[in-house]
This record gives C-alpha cells, structure tokens and sequence, in this order.
C-alpha cells in the first residue's frame, strides 16, 4: 500500500490534480442504514400518524447536501452534477435504508457526493424524529459502486 | 409516542418555535466509527508513511461543518456556537473512533451539530483514504450525550 | 421623507448599526401569488397527478432560505430566527398564495427572511412546475406585518 | 399536460439527469417590476437626493445571487456561468423594471438562475428602502426569453 | 510567550469555549493598503473614466465577506455583527486605503471580521482593475483597534 | 489605458461574458507575505513548543477559500477547479511567506482564487497566533504568475 494521493511528497495536503484526467461520464451509489425503534420507523412510514413526510424531508437535504460536497470536504473538487437521487427501504422493522446516486460528466469521481448525500439525509431523519427516539443511530455509510474512471468499475462485495 | 414536533397539525414541515424557550447553557457529544482495513488505520495513525495528517484535516472539516449544520439540516436553528472540538481514538486495528463536543449558550439543543461534526469528519476520512481502501464504512454515528435543555440530562447506555 | 438609513452622510452603503438597538421578540409576515394556468394549479394540488408534492419542495425551499437571507441580501444582519414557516392556500383556480411567518429575538426586524422566504418558495414552484407552463408569473411579493420593532405594529392595508 | 420532471415514477423529487443532453450555449432573461411611492422612486433616481446608490447595490445582489441558485432552488444544477448582467429602468413614476440576462454554456438552461437574479435585486431595493416605504410590492417576476436548449426558443408574448 | 489557545494541550486544532466569557459589546477597526500605478488609482478616483464605480462593489464584498468570517477562518466562531462599515482613502497617488469597522454585542471578538472584510474588498478592488494593472499589490493588512474584551483596548502604534 | 471590463458603456458592473472564449488549462500563483515577532515565527515553526500545527491549518482553510472565490468576490465567474496546492517558507526570521497555485480548464483565469487562497491562508495564521502577537501584518499579497489565457503569460518581475 502506497501513501495517500491527498498528500505532496513533503507531507502537505492538497487538491489533487486532475486537470490531465479525461472528461468521463461518472456514476457513484452510496448507502446509509438508520436504526431505530420499531414505533419509530412506524410513524415514518405511516404519514397519516406522523402527519408528515420525513423522508421527503431527508431526500431534499440529501440532493441539496450533495451539490454542497466540495464545501464541506475539505480537497474535494468542485464538480457540476448532472444528476442526484435518493431511495429509501425498509429492510427491517426497526432499518431505514437510504441509497443515493449521483452522476457528472467531469475529471474525477462522485463517491463523496454519493456519500454526502446519503449521510446528510439520514442526519435529517435523525433531526426529524429525534424528539421520539433520541438513540437512533446512523449505521454503514459506505460505498456500493463507482464506475467511470479510470481505476474502473467498483462494486461491493455482498456481505 | 406522539407525533413529530417538526411538523403541524396539517402535516406541514417548519421551524419549531423556540423564541418561548430559555436561553441556557447546552451541550452534546456525539460519536462515529470507521471501519477500515488494518494496514489503512496503520497509514493513519503513523504519519511518517502516509506523509501527512489525515485526522488533523477530519478535524478542521468536522469544526467546520458544525458551523454548517443549519444550512444543512433544513429545520435546525442558526446556532451561535461557543465551542466544537473533535478527538480520536482507536479501540481496535481496523476501528478509528470519532467524538465532537460541541456547547452554546442557546435557547435549543446542539445535538445536530455534533453529529454533523461526526459525520463530515469521518467523511472525510474516507476521502482522504479512498484511494487506498474503498470499502471503508462509517458505522455507528450516534449521540452519545445531551444536557442543558428542559428535556434534561440524556446519556446514552453503554452497550 | 428623509434619506435612506442604509447610507450615511457620505453616501455610502454599509451594514447599519443596530448595537445600541433592544433585543425584543420581532415576527413578520409576507405574502407572494403566483398565477399559472388552472391545469398546472390542478397538477399542484392533485399529488396523484403531479405524482410528488410540490409544495412540500417549495416549503423547505423557503425555509432555507430564510435562513441565507443575510447571505443574499447585501446590508442584511445575520440573526439567530427562532421559528418559520410556510402556508399556501389556493384563492383562485389560476393561482397560488404562498405566506411565511419569521421570529427572531433579536436587535432588529425579520421583514426580509419572510419576503426572502416567499420568493424563495416561489421560485421553487416555477421551477418545479416550468416544464409545464413556462409563463408563470410570480406576483406581489409584499410584507403583510411585522411587530416587535421601534416602529411599531404594520399591517398592510387590505386592498 | 403530462407529468413535472421533478419526480420519478414513484413521486420522489430528484435532480433530473441532464448527462444525456449536449453541452450548448445557453441564455435566458427574466424580468421583474417594484412598486413604490413615487417619491420612493425619486429617491432612487436621484442620488443626490439619497446620497446612494441603491440600485447599484440591487445589481450586484443580483449577480452574486445567479450564482447562489443550485444552493436555493433545490433541484437545480450546479452550472458554471459565462454572464450575469442586471439592467434597471422606469415605466412609471411608481415602477421600478429589474431585468436579467445571463449564459452559460452548459446542459440545461439558466432560466431559474435569471429569475433568482431579479428576485433578490427586488429584494435588495426593498431592504434598502423599507424605513421609507414599507408598502413596496414587487410585481411581476417572470421570464422573457429562453434559448439555446431542447426546447427551442421562448419569448414570452407582449401583453 | 506561551502556547496558541487554538490547540489543546494535545496539540489538537479546536473552536475555544467561549462559553464562559460575558457578552459584551465589541469593536474592532482593520485596514488594508493597496498599491498601484496612479493610472489605475485615476481610474478608480475618477468614476467618469472609468465608467462605473469599482469602491462601492468593493465596499459591499467587504461587508458581505465579514459575515462569512466564521464560514472562512476555520477556527473563528459565528457571531451575530451588529454593524459593517467600509472606509476608503487615498493617502497617495499610487495608493488607496481601506479601512473597516466592525462591532457585536457577544463573547469573543471581530478582528477577523474587520480583518476579512479590507481583505475582500481589497482583493475586490484587484479583480475589477486587474485587466489594466496586473501588478497591483495588497499591502499591509493589520488590526489597528481593538476594544470590548477582557484583554483590554489595543490600538496599534503609529509607525 | 482604457476603461475597466468589469463595467458596461453605461458603467453598470456585470459578470464578462467569458462565453466566447476558448476553454484552456490555466495557471496562476500568487504569493503573501505575513510580518511578525520572531518568537512568533518560532511557535509556527516548533510545533512541539506551540503543540500543533498552525501552518497545516492555514492551509485547509487557504484551499477551502479558493472553492468559494466566486461566492466572494462579485464578479467572478464560478470554476471547477482543478487543483489548489498552498506552500510555505521563511524568508526570515520575522517573515511567513505563502505561495499558492490554482488551475482549471476552464474559460477565464484564477488569478483571483490564487489570491483569495494565500490571503484566507494569511488571517488564519493571523487567527491562530493573535492572543500571542497582535501586531502581526499580512504583506505584498500578488499575483506571481499567470498562463494559459489570450492575454499571455505573466510573470511578476523580480524585485
């Protein structure tokens, strides 16, 4: 394993070059799970109880954070989106599962926007339902796939 | 459990009205954790091979976003925030873990900036490391305490 | 009528000093319509149509925006609000009125978040619903109250 | 009347995909009208009289705001703009005219970026006048012309 | 000279608390030099050559970037500013003068403020005559007062 | 010496239009001189005797505000960055100097967020060292070096 490419040859850290990279289409997806208790993802789901719709919430913090990412990580690039989506399932009565997909025609990837994306939403469906569950945790932010640059396809292994 | 303060009786998302609330001096902690490969935690820990200081620019990205948070999460306060640090620590050879305090002297609670702290921080861990080890995951960002508020004093159990 | 407090005795422009100013508990109210095709209004209110809830958009839009307004309006103070929100109701076939209410304890009024707010969501709508109906107008933008203030308690004339 | 492009099938709002479509130049113009005492209008007319500029401050409110629109308008792309520009003049002895034109060479359109320019210019003039004139309506906001994308060329009708 | 209260005694970066300190009210005055050819200081003094006014959108980047202070410096804390005031003379033929006040009623204090807003405005005053004059140079930079807090007043000594 | 670009025939400011022009990799580096104690310069250079690393921050928040020039300075276009690298040195034992290098492909140059990254370089050192050396004197901010567009390139003469 080699050194980190954030990093100069003396130490200091930098915005990587990617001037001499080539213009591709890009394509990153990220999840993030929330657990929580059962009543709780209940009255998410259940928008009659709730009275309102929290994912919608979470979904446009999701998008807008993502357009934000280059402001919040500190040597990301700047980068004009040409798409962000986000999805929520349900995978256990007490999981709520958030995937976000991001495209752009640019010089490097979208994994952080992905990334971003995901982990913004569930922090605003942690500030959304806090005041019923405050032990809600946000677990397994990560990486499903990337593909379009030059270190090629990436997808995660299924656990 | 009632319904979610975020939203009124007609389902509609707001700002709560804190403007009756006390001004009272706040607090919250809360946690992340990354789990990577052993030989990336190695790279991080040991600033002589990576040739540079992955966690001192986590921290500055996690005080900074906790700056950040109510132009993050749609529904927080703008928040005056009297102090935000961020410490690490390693509790095993594949696990980095990450704590914000964050305190203000407020009339609502920080726990949204504390773990946006968290979160902003550990992503950018990632960032800083992807290029090494791409299946890193963040797992288990949660609050870990909250005082100063009417709700009173909130810790979490120990698991 | 006298000169504008937004500039002094030279003529030039700068943030006006409200240092010497009471903290008191500040609301103000402003109002936007706007006037589009009756089948873009039915796509709106119908969500099975429009198949997403465009004002829930346009809601959290203003919402966040009240909460930039320091950012975008130049002599704007950057204030801590304690609460906003958003109402919409439908006084013709043709259009749409958005309303926003903004408290603030502070040393000055909150007048431009709520006009900030109203255009803000506006502006949401059109873009939401542009693909449909291109001539939307957004009309009277316009303070509705405000109180709180040394000026004391306005309210617009009804028409 | 089809669907809006802001949702999916399921009704969740997204960024629309705009990597399919082809980079071209790109332009669109959008107006607004404030609506003063006349005497309010003379006082931004004669800057002697208001020993300021107000206008100009309204100008640059607008530019740097064109450039804020993927931050506001939450399902707008991020878009590197070629021009903003601002021009004011005076229908009436009670109407004040804002118009923008702005470019970009990009994948889609800068319509909302036109209309966010002269909905904070009108702002901007609002804040600055409001101790004279707290009855000031802006009227109007609406888009001209639109060129340059898919959809061919929109000029909006003379009324 | 003792150890920098921006680290803990782990030599860690962090936001200090400023919990404990009163709220007091704080003012602070920076300023900047600029040099130049007296060419381009013609230019700028005399608006009817140049044709617009480069001070005045000098003096409102000024005043905007002291409220992102905090959004800039990475360990500053965000304070509601209660005035922004931008001054500019031209103490000789080659060299114009910026100087900013900044006040807040709060627990830290605004040099940084007064200190971003000379350094925007100046770095304004470059991009809006640099096509004529690329080497032009900000000089000098400084606090000159500084009063409010428990350290006392400062203010520079004349040189 | 004609007329500044940044103004129409009417003197009304605007954004360029850089539409026309070509997109070319740009270059540009710019430097900044920080004047302090020389026990100052000790501390910053001794991070065991200041127990942290203050240039490593300086540096963070120099790449950061390069991200955000357009945001800042008024009438600068938004760019997608391609790199951002910050360099220390010490010219003396009282003297700091930062030296930074932007490029982008892009349709207009970087002069300005080379400038805007060694000056929010510069007060952050200045934030982190003031409790221990107030009088501290940010000096020569300028362009070094400039390439890539139609005007040439531009090399500051030695002195």
């Amino acid at each position: 394993m080699s050194t980190l490419s954030h990093f100069d040859e003396s130490g200091a850290s930098r915005m990587v070059d990617v001037g001499p990279k080539a213009e591709t289409h890009r394509v990153a997806r990220a999840s993030a799970v929330v657990r929580m208790l059962p009543a709780t993802l209940a009255l998410i789901r259940d928008k009659g109880v709730a009275k309102g719709d929290v994912l919608e919430v979470a979904r446009l913090a999701g998008i807008m954070a993502a357009k934000k990412t280059a402001d919040l990580i500190p040597l990301c690039h700047p980068l004009p989106l040409t798409s962000v989506k986000l999805d929520f399932s349900f995978p256990a009565n007490d999981l709520l599962r958030i995937e976000a997909a991001v495209t752009v025609f640019g010089r490097t990837g979208v994994e952080m926007e992905a990334l971003t994306a995901v982990s913004v939403a569930a922090l605003t469906v942690y500030d959304m339902c806090k005041s019923a569950d405050r032990a809600m945790t946000i677990e397994a932010v990560r990486l499903e796939e990337k593909d379009g640059g030059k270190s090629g396809h990436f997808v995660r292994d299924p656990v």
